[in-house]
């Protein structure tokens, strides 16, 4: 079994409006120190074994995670051994 | 200078239907493997140099950026020095 941990963000060159308004949100509660705030997504995925879980997973991640248009991603894979 | 990384995601007893409807969209593709998805948040905050940025970060989070009655958070916080 394996746990994969995929990250999303949005590309360096593309803004960001809601990460603006956390932002600006944040400065309101006196969080001045923020200086910028980028929103992304997290997801967990659970697999069973398969073969070739990198390619699988780098292949999900470009075809519907992630908006590969705006969007980088990155992945950690986990193998986890049933105890 | 920091950069600090925020997980969002939800609790384990929480329902995530966003996450089961990705898994069904990857069983269609024909990533049957796929056993769960849950998806979360993840957050890049850029900040000035500040005094306890741990318990400001955690302040942050716990008012504002996680609905801690469904949403555990967790953090990592790089110092970065500018060259």
């Amino acid at each position: 079994m394996y746990k994969v941990k995929v990250y999303i963000t949005l590309r360096e060159s593309v803004l960001d409006p809601q990460g603006g308004q956390v932002k600006r949100a944040l400065h309101t509660m006196d969080y001045k120190e923020v200086e910028e705030v980028r929103i992304g997504k997290y997801m967990e995925l659970t697999l069973k074994n398969t073969d070739d879980v990198e390619g699988r997973i780098d292949e999900m991640c470009s075809k519907l995670l992630a908006n590969t248009v705006i969007e980088d991603y990155r992945y950690e894979i986990e193998e986890v051994v049933p105890s």
